[in-house]
């Protein structure tokens, strides 16, 4: 079978099931999610014998040991994997539920109702375990799914989506509901990427190339989100111990993912007493600070930022501070190398609280809080199918209601247009 | 200066003046609303002698009077473009809006504020009113907007630019929020579809080939609407007389859109007393039948449908007509055949009401009213900027709402993840 009928055949399936899931009830779907949850754990020995032909290939081929570690179906993954199904299947269904309704003056009563957006398609590079999260959130939302994991984890997703198939035809869920590309010809994606009239939106999970590639090519709409140069913006009247506590949280929490903070903006009048206390702390944490001249006076030895360091998404201890003259010069700053994510304030002053929040259009903006709270499970999604930080569709972290959109629905007694 | 070169220069300060719009309050942009509804109406003088040379162009390269009748800016139109602009200024802004707002555990209160999208590409056909109307929208809910209307118009479009852009530059909005793509040439589509950094969505208002040629080219998410393929289903319990009202008004009130009804299915069981009663006043209001062989048998004379006639989009007064053996046969030729974007059911039956509701997918379905509803203005939206049968950001009828997106915004008092 050539590559763009094995894709072709997903898609079309996925396509066919998903027309079933739109209207399956939410006790149907739970128990496959309760059932698939149950499939993974006992399937632990196929799983991990299938994932160990990935882990040998990986290892002959000399992948570095944190590839290998995210690329593992440990004991504590396959759990994670089964608890986060049954989470999912604990959310309240977002299909169906009517979002308004109102009485127009002809007597039409017409208002909104959720449906699913059809199928989604999911492109994501080494971890296995998303093959799980992907496919319940889809089924519980309604939604067929088709994967496109890496071909680093190619046994492993596909042991992973037979055992969820396997578990959710038993509660008569179509089997093409959860689909997975099983080749790892690179063609797949582009041939994937070509189906506009069978997936409805493509989330692209990876590195920013990858995504840069998909955005490029698909003909199908892509919700992205290529970088988090995520802001704390330290404001002159701001809790100094507040501050100093947001930032080391915000840097090193974990600084690997994309809302760690990258930047820190010290407002000019407090940065002769709070900067070098806190990059002191910074330092013996480990961060490597890059800094404005002003930076570089007030704490001697830190190395000069350039302009690259404003852009950059380190995802890693390393952090730009920048002295600004005042909100506004905060601000612009923030408009100008942002990347639309997550940006923080920390202040007591109310108008400038509220300046912030109501002029800094990133996806997440808080006052006072670390941006480490920019995430699906802490803003109280329940779940994270990824994060947007494109403004159409979904902007910010997306969970459940994300995968759905609303249609029109209208009950008249005969209403006729004149 | 270069097609490219001017492209940009449009699309830069669209960018720029959509950072100060997006912060300007309501007072303002209704004012300037007003203005600009004001500017149109003096200066009409001006609108139609601009118009004269669309319109002398137009007659010498001998287009139809229809297309000229489009084209023109009649008394009636200019008033009805300051009409437009005024009713944008009585609706609500939708910036700002809190849509949610919620409590954690951890006592971050965390909730959803509607922003602008940003920057709106409107790309469009010959009529010089979608001009004032698009701007207006755009201008009310916070964005820049990028116009690229059609050559034939382009005299009478850059005048309507001139005086909204003149107008509102003296309420202190930037010159740059209306801005219109001053060149002919072709390519400038081509060049604004690129522009991904600085216009955030393309909203295309004309035929289907344009419409594809845009989806096909644009690096810029299209909301887009291809056709309207609206049925009709008189289902066994149908209210006679209210069946025929709805499909008389569905077909014939103006068929030229859409909204309007191409496919007509009937019940089995009430086909051979409605159908031949409702053929005839159909026929006697001028529209063409075409039938399955069984409306074929009920109604002699009629032409016998064939498969293309099931997937048309008419837009004229033909009507496709199938008897149905019930509910489910006809939820299926939807589903086949339909382009998403109305559906109306007449019943009284309250379970298959409910079953057409739940299981037709469309972008709006009704139950006892005629599929014309499908307008903004018509649902309560309170304007329209047009319609989108794909499911991503928007699904159906678009009014001000979805010009606009939301951000997160988080209130704390200090709090950092552990």
């Amino acid at each position: 079978m050539s590559v763009r009928q094995d894709v072709l055949r997903v898609a079309q399936a996925a396509r066919d099931a998903s027309r079933q899931l739109a209207k399956t009830r939410a006790t149907t779907k739970n128990a496959a999610l309760l059932g698939m949850a149950e499939g993974l754990e006992k399937g632990r020995k196929h799983l991990k014998h299938e994932n160990e032909k990935d882990l040998a290939a990986a290892r002959h081929k000399g992948l570095s040991a944190a590839l290998i570690d995210r690329l593992t179906l440990s004991d504590k993954v396959i759990d994670s994997m089964a608890g986060g199904l049954r989470e999912v299947a604990a959310l309240p269904d977002p299909v169906g539920e009517i979002t308004g309704m109102w009485r127009r003056p002809n007597g039409l009563l017409v208002g909104r109702q959720r449906i699913p957006l059809g199928v989604i398609g999911i492109i994501y590079e080494a971890r296995p375990n998303v093959t799980a999260d992907a496919a319940g959130l889809c089924l519980k939302s309604g939604n067929g799914v088709v994967l496109r994991g890496g071909s680093e984890a190619i046994f492993s997703n596909i042991a992973v989506a037979g055992i969820l198939t396997e578990a959710a035809e038993r509660y008569g869920i179509p089997g093409g509901a959860i689909g997975m590309v099983q080749t790892t010809d690179r063609q797949a994606v582009d041939e994937l990427l070509k189906l506009d009239d069978y997936i409805d939106v493509i989330i692209p999970r990876g590195g920013e190339e990858l995504i840069r590639k998909v955005v490029q090519t698909s003909r199908i709409p892509v919700i992205k989100h290529y970088k988090g140069v995520c802001h704390v913006f330290v404001d002159e009247s701001a809790d100094h111990d507040m501050a100093r506590s947001i930032i080391l949280n915000a840097k090193t929490q974990r600084p690997g993912v994309c809302n760690a903070a990258e930047t820190l903006l010290v407002h000019r009048s407090v940065a002769a007493e709070w900067l070098p206390t806190t990059a002191a702390v910074l330092i013996e944490q480990g961060v490597e600070l890059r800094g404005c001249p002003e930076t570089k006076r007030l704490v001697p030895g830190v190395k000069e930022a350039v302009d690259d360091d404003w852009y950059a998404e380190y995802l890693d201890l390393i952090l730009a501070i920048r002295v600004v003259a005042d909100i506004d010069e905060a601000i612009a700053h923030i408009e100008r190398y942002g990347s639309l994510h997550t940006e923080s304030i920390v202040t007591r002053d109310v108008a400038n609280a509220r300046r912030f929040i109501d002029e800094v259009n990133s996806s997440c903006v808080f006052v006072n809080a670390s941006t480490r709270f920019s995430d699906g499970f802490e803003l109280g999604l329940g779940a994270e199918i990824g994060i947007s930080t494109t403004k159409l569709h979904a902007f910010g972290p997306m969970g459940l209601l994300e995968l759905t959109t609303t249609k029109f629905i209208g009950f008249g007694d005969g209403q006729i247009r004149s």
